[in-house]
C-alpha cells in the first residue's frame, strides 16, 4: 500500500540531525567563512561532533559503524543534513566518499575493505572517483574511455589523464576506470604511488568541496591484481553500482540547500518592509515562495520513489535520471528564487545565498548533463512504446 | 515506512479499468464525434458496461454499491479512467456527480441520501453544485458570496444568480450554497422547483461535460427546512469537506488524458519520418517527451502523497492545493507538447489531441485559479514560518 | 541612421484601420458568432466597406487597387487589421491569399497576372497555395516532395495529395509544388479543373479560415505549359519568395490578435473586484500584463527589423524564421494569460478569448514548426561562426 | 520611416571599438586573473590605449573630449565594449562613472563641471553614485528615503547610511540623494570630507568592478551650498535624469556580455565532440543557440528603441523599464545556456563563463528589481487603458 509514514525511529534520527546542523554546523559557516583552506579541519572537527551526536555516517550498515538506514531512510537524512553545505561532510555522508564507500561496499573484496572503507567509513580518510576525462575522452559519453590499463611485467599499469575529479586533493586514494584489453575495469590507486600526479586543482564556480576538482595524470603507473576492484572487463556494471544511488544522494543534500535557501528568504520577507507592506504579503513574493515549496515536495517524492527502488533491489535508471534532472533544476530556480527575494542582500555576502547560488549550479551538468539525461529518459520511454 | 507497493489487488482493479477504456470507451470516442447531444445516451450506456466489467463507482463504499477503494486507490484507478474523457462518466466518477457524493455521504441525513445520494450512486440520475457567482458576487473569492436564502413562512426562500455549474442541463438536483442570517447555508433543490430556472448553459471551450457550465436564477425559491444539508451556517465547511477531495479527483482524472496524449504522441513519434530519420530520434521531439513523463511522475506522486493525507483523516488543503497547481499547469504543457509533436495531425481533428487541449484548458482557472491558490499557498508558509 | 518614427501619412492609415476595426470589423464577429457558413457572404460585405473607406488592399502597389505600402508600413497596419479575426480578410490581406498575390506579383507572366492576380487583388475570388503533404511526403521537409508531374501528350499530368491546404474550399484555383523531371516546379491550376478534387475539409481546431483547410487530390491533372508558374525546377526558389514575407505577414496579422486580446483583459481587470480590489491592483495580474506588453513591444520591433530587411531586398530568411517562432510563442503565452485574467468568463464564448486561444495555437506549427525553425536557425549561426 | 541602418560612420567606430576589445582588452583579462587589486592599474593602462585607438568615452559630446555619439549610437557602440567586462571600463563608459557624467553633463553648474565632470572625462578620478540605503530605508521603494541634510551654521549636515554604492573604495567623489526640509535633495561630496565614511566595501557575488560595491555612513558630514546639485528638492527630479539612461547604458553593456558567452559557446560547440557527432549537430545545443541570438537580437532592438525615445528627448520610462527587465533575464538566460553548453569547462574557470555568470546575476535586482518594474510597467498600462 502507497505509505508516507516515515516511522518513529527515523523522525527522531530526523530531528536530531536538523538539530545537530543547527547548533553545530551552521555556525560553523561562518566561522569558515572564505577560508576553504580550513575546510579539512573544520570537516574533521565536525565529523568528532557527529559521532558524538550519534548523527554520523547514516547509509552504511551498523557492522560498519553506520546507522543502517535503507535509502528512503537516508533521503529524509540527507536532506536534512544538507541545509548546510559542510552537513553531509559533518556526517561524512559526502560526494564522492559516500558513494565510494557504497561502490566498495559492493564489489570490494575483504582485504580492500579493510584498507580502503573502513578508514574511509571511519572519517580518518579522503577518497576520490576517477572517471571523467577532458575532450575527446569520455565526458558525458562514457563509450569514449581513452585512459588504459595494460598488463606490464605481471603488474598493471595504467596511463591516462582524468579531470573534474572532486576531492583529488588530500585523497589517500582513488578509484580509477579506465581500459584494458578485456574492456573497461577499476583499479584502485594509492595517491602515493608515483605514477599517480595531480596535476592541479582546476579551479571552478564551486568551492565548498574538500579537494576541489582535481585533474590527474596516470603516468605508468604500476598497480597489482590485488588493486582490481571487482572483475576485469566489468568497469561500466560496477560503475552502475555507485552512479544510480550517487546521482539520488546528490539530489538529497541539494534539495536540503534548496530549503535552507528558503528558509532564509521567507524570513527575510516577513521582515522587511517595502512599498507599505511586508515583502511577504506581495504577491510576486508569495508567487516564488509557493512556487518553490510545491516544486521541492515534487522533488522530495520523486528522491523518496525513487529511493524505494532502489530499496527495492531495482537499478531505476529511468526513476534517477528523471529525479535527477527534476532536482538539479528545481534547485536552481528555488536558490534563484530566493537571492531574488533578498534583493541585495542576496546579492551579498551576508547570507549564503550567494554561495549556494554558485555551488548548486554545476549539478546540471556534473553526474550528467540535463541534456544526456533527457535523451536517455525519452530513449527508455520509445523503447517501451515501442513494444507495446 | 514511505512505501509505493501498490498492491495485488489495486493491480488487477487498474487493469481491468485500463482493459475497459481500452475496449469500451475509447471506440465511443469516435462514435460520439462532436455530437454531443449524444453524450447523455452514451454515458448510459458505458455506465451499463462499467456495472457488468466491475468497475463502476470506484469510489464509494461497497454498502453503497462502490468498490470501496480509498483515496490513494481511487488515485490510480481515476487516472485511468481519465485516459478518455468520456471514462470518468462511464464510471459514474466525473464530476461534479463524484464530488456531490462525497459531500452527501459525509453531510446528508438519511432521508437526504435516500432521495439524492443513493439514485445517484446508481447512476440514475445526475446532479450539480451551485456555488460559483457572476461578478460581483462569488468568484475566486468567496467572501463576496451574493445569493440568499431568507424564512418566508416556515420555509427558505432562495435568491441569487449561480453561473459555471457544471452539469446543470439535465441535473435531477443542485446543492446551492447561499448566504443567510446565520451564515452561509448549504441547500439541496430539485431542479423541478418552481423557483429553480437554468437561464442558459454558457458556451465554453470545454464540450465534453453532460449538462455543461450552467447559468441558474434562483426567484424566490421555496424550500423547506428538510432541503437544508448539513447545518444552517456552516456552509462553508461543509464546502470544505467537498472542495479537497474534488480537487483532487479533478487532478487524478486529467492526469489521464494527460498520459493518454503522450501515448498518441510517441506512437506517432516512432512512425513519423522527418529529415531522415524517425521523429523519435530527434532531440526535440525526446525533450518534449523525457519533460512531460517526467513531470507526470512527480504529479502522480503529490497526487498519492495528498490523497494518503485525505486517508488520515486530515483536510489536506496545502498539499491539495499544491498538487492542483501543479497538475493543472503540468497537463497543460503535456497536451500542448503532445499536440506540437503530431504538428498538423494534432491541430486537426483526426486525433482526440485538439480537444483535449479545449477541454483541459479551463481547469488552471475552475476549482480556483492558480493565482489564488499561489497566494493560499505562501500565506500558509509565512504563517507557519513566522511561528518558529 | 537608426529610426522608429512612423511618419504622418502611416499614421494617418494605422488611425483609418484601427477606427474601421473597431466600428465596421468588431461588431461583424458577433453577427456571425458560431456561424462559420456565414463566413463568406461576411467577407464580401467587409471588403465593401474597406474599399470605401480607403483600407482596402494595404499590401499592394496602387496600380494594382492596393495602398502601396512597402513591408514596414504594411506591418503598422497589418497589427491593426489583425485585432479582429475577420480584419486581414476585410482588407483582402489574409492568408493565404495576401502571400499568393505577392507571389504572383513577382512571378506570374501579364496573362497570368490578369487571370488570376487582378482578380484576386480586387477580392473576386479566393485561392489557395498547395504545398504540403500527408505523411510519408513534404511535412516540415520539403525534400520529401512526392506529388509529380509529368509530361504526357503535350500536357502537364499531375498527381498526388496535398492537405492542410488553406482556403481550398471555395478557392477559384491554387498554385501547387510539385517534383518535376526538371525538379520542383509551381502550377497554376483551376479548382475546376477535373484533376482538381478537393476529398475534404479537415476539421481541424481553427474555425475562422474561409475555405478551412483542405486535402486536395490531384489526380492526373492535365494542365498546359503557361499554368507553369515562373519556371519548370525553380519551384524551391519561387517558394522562397513567398515564404519567408508570408511567415512575416502572419506575424503582423497575430501580433494584433495578441493586442486584442490584453485590450480585454485589462478591461476586465480594471473592472472586476476581487479579495477587496480591483484585479488590476493585484501584483499576479499586473505581471501577466506587463510581460504581455514587453513581449509584444520585442515581437513588434522584430518585425518591423525583419520587414526593413526584405524592404531592402534581402530575403531575411534568419530574421523571418526568429521572429516567427519568437512571435508564434508571444501570442500564444499572451492570449493565455488574457484568459487567465478574465477566469471563468475567458473560458467562456461570451468574449472571443476562448475563439482567440484555439485559432492561434496552430501557428507554432503551421509555417514551419518551432523545432524546425530552431535548427535551422543555429545551422545558420555555426556557419557563419565557423567562418571566422 | 522606420530604419535600421546604422550608417557608415558608426559601422567604423563599431568596428574600431570590436578590433579594440580583442586586441587589447580581452588578453588583459587573463592578465588579470582573479587579482582584482590589480583592476584600477590595469583600468588606467587601458584607458590610455583607448584614448590612442579613438574610442575613448563615446557617450560624451565631442567639446567633453568624447565620440559625440547620441544614444542609438551609444548602444551599438557599448555592446561591443560589453564583450569583456574591463571593455567599458577601458572606454571610461562603466557604471557609475558614465551615469554621473551624463547627470553632471545636464544639472551641474560651470564651477561644478570643471571640479567634478572634467576630470572625471579625463579618467582621472571616479566617483560613485549613493541613493540605496539598508533597511529600513530606501531600496526598491525611493520614497523610504531617511538619509537627511539639514541647514547647521550656513552650511548643510549630511547624516545617514548608504550601501551597495558602486565604485565607492577608491572613488573622489559621491553624488549623495538625502532628504531636507524641502525634500530630495542631491550633493557633491568629497571622498575626504571628514563626515565621508567607507565602513566597507560589501561582499558581493560580482566582483569586476573597481571599487565595488561600498556602505558609506554620512556623519554630520558638512558641504556648502555649492555642493548642492541641481536645486533644493528636486532631488527626485534630477534622479529621473540618470536613472532612465543609466539603466539603458546598463543593458547595452550587459547585451555585449551575453554575446560574448554565446561566441565561446558556439566555438566549443562547433570543436567537441560527442556521441559520434559535434555537439552543434545536437538539436539540444542548437536549441539553445537559437532560442539565445533570437532573445538577444529582440533585447538589442528593445535597447535601440529606448534610445531612440532618449534621442527624442523622452523620459521614456516604460520603454527603459520593459527594456531593462527583458535585458536582464535574457543575459541570465544566455550564459546559463553558454555554461550548459561548454559542460564541466563552463563550470571551471578556464573560460570567464563562471565569471559572466556570477557578475551578471544581480543585474536582475541591482536598477530596480524586476519584480518593482513589472508592477511599474502594468500600472503604466492600466492607467493608459482606463483614460480610453
Amino acid at each position: 500500500m502507497v505509505d508516507f509514514d516515515l516511522g518513529d525511529r527515523l523522525q527522531q534520527v530526523r530531528e536530531r540531525v536538523h538539530r545537530f546542523i543547527d547548533t553545530e554546523v551552521i555556525p560553523s559557516e561562518e566561522e569558515l567563512g572564505h577560508d576553504y583552506e580550513k575546510l579539512e579541519a573544520l570537516r574533521e572537527e565536525l565529523q568528532a561532533k557527529a559521532k558524538k551526536a550519534q548523527v554520523f555516517l547514516p547509509h552504511l550498515p551498523q557492522k560498519l559503524g553506520g546507522l543502517g538506514l535503507n535509502w528512503r531512510q537516508t533521503a529524509v537524512v540527507l536532506e536534512e543534513a544538507g541545509r548546510s553545505l559542510l552537513g553531509p561532510q559533518a556526517l561524512n555522508a559526502a560526494a564522492p566518499d559516500e558513494g565510494n564507500m557504497h561502490l566498495l561496499s559492493h564489489v570490494a573484496d575483504e582485504e580492500q575493505s579493510t584498507r580502503y572503507l573502513h578508514p574511509l567509513a571511519r572519517g580518518e580518510i579522503r577518497s576520490c572517483f576517477a572517471m571523467t576525462e577532458p575532450a575527446p575522452g569520455a565526458g558525458s559519453d562514457p563509450s569514449l574511455l581513452r585512459s588504459v590499463a595494460e598488463r606490464k611485467n605481471g603488474k598493471w599499469s595504467i596511463n591516462g589523464t582524468k579531470w573534474f575529479i572532486t576531492g583529488a586533493e588530500g585523497a589517500a586514494f582513488t578509484i580509477v576506470l579506465v581500459q584494458t584489453l578485456e574492456g573497461p575495469t577499476m583499479f584502485l590507486v594509492d595517491a602515493n604511488n608515483p605514477g599517480f600526479s595531480l596535476q592541479r586543482t582546476i579551479p571552478t564556480m564551486d568551492m565548498f568541496m574538500p579537494g576541489g576538482h582535481g585533474q590527474i595524470d596516470f603516468i605508468d603507473c604500476l598497480v597489482d591484481d590485488d588493486a582490481v576492484l571487482g572483475e576485469v572487463g566489468k568497469g561500466f556494471e560496477h560503475a552502475q553500482v555507485r552512479l544510480g544511488p550517487a546521482r539520488l544522494t546528490h539530489c538529497m543534500r541539494w534539495l536540503g540547500i534548496a530549503g535552507r535557501s528558503m528558509e532564509i528568504a521567507t524570513r527575510y520577507a516577513l521582515e522587511r518592509d517595502s512599498f507599505g507592506s511586508k515583502l511577504s504579503e506581495h504577491q510576486a513574493i508569495q508567487w516564488m515562495v509557493a512556487d518553490s515549496y510545491t516544486e521541492m515536495h515534487a522533488a522530495r517524492l520523486m528522491i523518496w520513489h525513487a529511493a524505494w527502488k532502489l530499496d527495492q533491489g531495482e537499478r531505476a535508471r529511468q526513476e534517477t535520471s528523471m529525479t535527477k534532472i527534476f532536482v538539479a533544476e528545481t534547485i536552481g530556480r528555488v536558490i534563484d528564487r530566493s537571492l531574488q527575494i533578498c534583493g541585495a542582500l542576496g546579492v551579498s555576502e551576508d547570507t549564503p545565498l550567494s554561495h549556494f547560488y554558485r555551488e548548486a549550479r554545476p549539478f546540471r551538468i556534473y553526474d550528467g548533463p540535463s541534456e544526456v539525461h533527457r535523451s536517455s529518459i525519452a530513449r527508455r520511454i520509445f523503447r517501451e512504446a515501442d513494444q507495446t
